[in-house]
């Protein structure tokens, strides 16, 4: 094959773009990770991972990647038989639900659409028909990476609590964290899931579980059989800085310079930032005349965009036409999705021009596939950026 | 702190000292897990790492540390309640029977001294005993990180079959694998459990399952709950050069680049390299007139060696005292043997002069610890050594 | 100073982005200059290099920046007091002449209106007029970094040759070697000026000079004092692969990590490369209805841009704009341009979405500095480019 | 050619082994020379360099490798025709002594036995006979690298000083800067000579020229043709934080680090450590009772060592059989020197155990090649080092 010039352009929802700080970071010499200096760090990124989801508790470092922390959750909480409430937002709720049942839980599910946030009446109607509080917990993902759509997790617990249910709050925020607004703690989350391959601009290979009280308080009376993804010798470990066993040390030298850099920004810019690209990138979908997955303008990401094909167009057919063109990858349609959506990822560490080359390198792909798209598409998002010091003047 | 000049000498058994090519190829940018380039890279790898495990049978790739691994293979080859026999080899086998524990498997341990390999008679006597079959799987370290013993798995897998029984052997060979022979097809070994961050001269945060078809089908009627660690999705996916949740791309570049490594020096020299290495340190213990934790001579381990310390001195003194002489890391004793033994790594992308380097510092480091040693322990690793065309010519 | 996300943008002429190969070569160990890996380093980019000058003659490598390389052509072909027929295509063009005057050389300056290539037939009248062949060398800019004008050098060598005059023919190819076409041999050059941070993709510190049999001839009699840059040790020094004195080993390295990877590409595809960015910033310009400094259109540079700002307008307010709205660096007017134009870098290791994301970063902060411009100037680009496949089918 | 495993040792008495730290910063993206980021690192380094050379004069940097700062010392202070005493330290002095010839100024050579370094007496008796103070300038090597023998500055100083001697006192400290104690300012040198790959621990690639006020004012009326190497445009661009041309800017990345590095050790730590390393060098080659090219105890080298071969034994052969044995680089002799000594560099990024390192490799090389040496060499330099902390209490 011949050499494409210049970078290749990763703007699918994750992995992200890594930043060479961070890259070199991890390419420093390994420790000894029971020396001196793998305590320091360990202690530096057990602490400074907490702001990241704004929680006082402890936060779990798996050296596994973020199906491994799903793994974790369900694991520490949960016994053999117990029930867990989970909502369909789409392929990653099903497959989370499908390591449930593996793992000999007994699902509830919640069915829907895969264009919508979840249904905080639904919710209420199924925790109202359980009265034996046979249902331990209920596990949602925030931000659904295979659709786009956001739910509201502070408005989920509070339904919860009017129900006067019991069920642990366990949320997936594998492509949201530290790209959108998250607090473990405010929203009284019991369980977080994390990743560190998308807003933590991390390779994969790191997983999270940030805890509650009442999250840990059921870990100690769960009787699923489990060693690796315990948190018991995890947390009595990592009160001295160390693990109980092998951490991924150079990974662990990447969050640390992950974190300074997300600390550098300030996390509301961070946000800001985020939320901007994703305005500016749904500007550009609507003067293309596309429709978003995601239906409800409230919900929508801000971490990825996920745009539907006009009937009889083939979505894996213009991302090899990017791919080829541009020299760009996108998201794949996942599941019933499959060929029906692309996905546009807009997070991490990236900038305004990173989001106007995304969306040219997209347009130039949809005209050479023959879709039918209106024009003015880069017009809008331009107007929506304008660069980071906004909207240029109108 | 005040800047250390030079290179932090990184002597421990593992995690090693990884080489540039290997660090330069993980902080390459981070690949779309799902487009060709990835699939080219898994493809690779996937076929690579069996030459190195010596065997024709997949190689599952876990994105995550070494420990996994061993949960790994116990929860794939055995169900709830089934009887393991652990050989108690040192810390790393005490670790791996309380995880085999912690998952519910009913575990019979052959104690052993922590100084010599297992004992093939006394296998045999267990299984014997063992009428019924009720015994799934004989479990074993291959090379014992804490004791620097290597126990002869051809060996076991003979006393095995002489015993008529037909239990799984599943070795750990974390700190041998690349370091020292092994061979997974010919030696009759079921699975076997790797790391990343010994011999691979990869940073920890990949392991590895080689199976066998017995191990394979004993799989398919294992009734432990898994999900992370199923083999049966991940080998599905790996057929494709794909994998069932984000693998640890960053990484899988660095492996690839690390079986370069390994193949363009060839790995009978490896090992003869590892086994120079040992061998020189071992005439520098003697001429120290220092103990081996080993202490059958051809059992002794080729990527690390155990010392022990004499009565009335403490490893960990000497050890902090030749991190704050010679900015070099030794391994500590674990468990029973803490403060007992120092451990030299020997093992990875080093080279005669790194031994030396490491024997020079050890050896300031005990004279300075007022611990008695004999003279002459640097020029009997030289006469062994002599560098890359052997021996000095005496 | 808080983070900027993403990556900053060098759009300026030079020095270019930097490829990560390029730079991962640069950053390996520092080598023994006088070994056997040096030597055999050499060797290779000595040999390579030259199929990028386009010449079976030496080319010469000096460790130090472009500059110095103008230096090395005036100092090994002319004497103290020498005429040297300089052509004025803009401000390198002047710094040059200056070099020259303080060499001690005496100019004959053959003015320019900066914004139009070399007119032959003013060549041809000064060397008509010099009968008597005071004239020792005609020195050009083949392409004007200042202005973005290319000038006809085999035009000019034909000149020359139908003047019948003996003078030798220096260029300097800095902002157009291996971005756009170049033939030391076949256009008839005797000293060919280039550098290595801008086509060559490389950070500022080698510095060329290819060379003709006139020109060696030429450095055998000339009287000018000379060390660092004479030719003849270096030459005799190449031969076994070495150099007179310390070469630059890292940015040799680098070397031949770019030469790779523009042989990988294709000289051809790299040119073309270069054209198509080109034409697509000036389709742009056009419909913001700027003017182009260059006003010649087949003159035009392939590597760079350079655009008149309106009246009244300023060039440096519009780059510190840019600068802070979109982070991207631009190129500022030189001499008497300074504020007055702004130059757009398109060369190096870039593609299709750099080019588009630099001309969204141009068009935002145009708009946001209140510049009069026309619309569409992004869908006039992407029309010309469509990606690495060519223009999206009308 | 097969894999070597491990780290190459590069121990010649420079280019030197250069700190991660360092290729790390050379490694990130090359920026716009003449934005305000480069202006800042400019600003920065022109700053820090100057507690390098001790001065509070300008140090001016070039982009180019240590020679042509010699070059520069040359043109800028003297005028064609000029006379100018060099001291004959050994070869590096030669090749100064050369160039200065080749530009035109008459050398007046001080002949040394290269073997001790300057006889005050000597410079005394001819400056005493230059009565008409034709004699510019005095150049000296304070520390010959092709001998290990280091002369003292200060009292070079006194001497030109007592004989009421108007020369210039111009000193190459290539080998020695940040290595050995020098002092620009209190030890009157008018141009100090410095390059990037020695004891700063940068690749080759940079250059120095330490001023003084004097130095300074005979620029200004020295009529050597100059331009590159030209101080005034130097200085004056530098006072804004820019340069003439385009300066290395990835090297003056690595330069900043480089400092940050420095600074963070102490430069007294530095000198100390070389010291250190020198002194268990010359144990060490005293237990092998081999002779030092440098005679004169006092004067030895803290940064190289050059050992003198037995007669009937070849330096090159023994530097041969190292290189292929223990995969170590070591000096060769230069000039009338050459295959009767080799030189061990003990240099810039290094510490205790690299030191050993080397010596035990050289040690091995020695046995092999067959030449009689004493026993014990290593047992001498460990009892000299011990160590960060001292000698090891005996």
């Amino acid at each position: 094959m011949t050499r494409q010039a210049g970078r290749h352009a990763l703007q699918i929802p994750g992995p992200t773009n890594v930043p060479a700080a961070v890259l070199d970071a991890i390419a420093r010499p390994t420790i000894d990770h029971r020396g001196p200096a793998s305590r320091a760090l360990a202690l530096d990124v057990l602490g400074g991972i907490r702001t990241v989801f704004k929680t006082a508790s402890p936060v779990v470092i798996y050296p596994a990647s973020g199906t491994g922390a799903w793994e974790a959750a369900l694991v520490n909480t949960l016994s053999p038989g117990d029930r867990v409430l989970m909502v369909e937002t789409g392929w990653f709720a099903s497959l989370w639900r499908r390591m449930a049942e593996r793992l000999g839980f007994v699902v509830e599910n919640l069915p829907g659409d895969w264009r919508s946030p979840v249904r905080a009446e639904a919710v209420a109607e199924a925790l109202a028909a359980d009265r034996r509080h046979g249902i331990k917990a209920v596990a949602i993902v925030h931000n659904e990476t295979s659709t786009g759509v956001a739910s509201d997790i502070a408005a989920l617990r509070r339904t919860i609590d009017a129900a006067r249910h019991p069920a642990l709050l366990l949320v997936d925020t594998i492509s949201s964290l530290a790209s959108m607004d998250y607090r473990h703690d405010e929203w009284g989350v019991d369980v977080t899931v994390g990743g560190s391959q998308k807003g933590l601009m991390l390779p994969p290979g790191l997983s999270f579980n940030a805890l509650s009280p009442r999250a840990l308080a059921a870990s100690e009376t769960s009787r699923s059989p489990r060693s690796f993804w315990a948190w018991d010798e995890m947390l009595a470990a990592n009160r001295n800085g160390f693990f109980p066993y092998t951490p991924s040390t150079n990974l662990l030298q990447g969050l640390k310079a992950a974190l300074d850099l997300l600390a550098d920004e300030g996390l509301d810019a961070v946000f800001a930032r985020h939320a901007r690209a994703a305005a500016a990138t749904r500007a550009c979908v609507a003067a293309w005349s596309l429709d978003l997955q995601c239906r409800v303008p409230s919900a929508c990401s801000a971490s990825l965009t996920a745009v539907r094909m006009p009937e009889g167009h083939s979505a894996d057919a213009l991302r090899a036409e990017v791919l080829a063109r541009s020299d760009m990858s996108l998201g794949n349609g996942l599941g019933p999705l499959a060929d029906r959506v692309f996905r546009i990822g807009h997070l991490g560490d990236f900038n305004d021009l990173a989001v106007l080359a995304t969306l040219s390198g997209v347009e130039m792909g949809l005209r050479a596939s023959g879709v039918p798209i209106g024009a003015g598409g880069l017009d809008a998002a331009m107007a929506v950026l304008g660069g980071n010091r906004g909207p240029v003047p109108g």
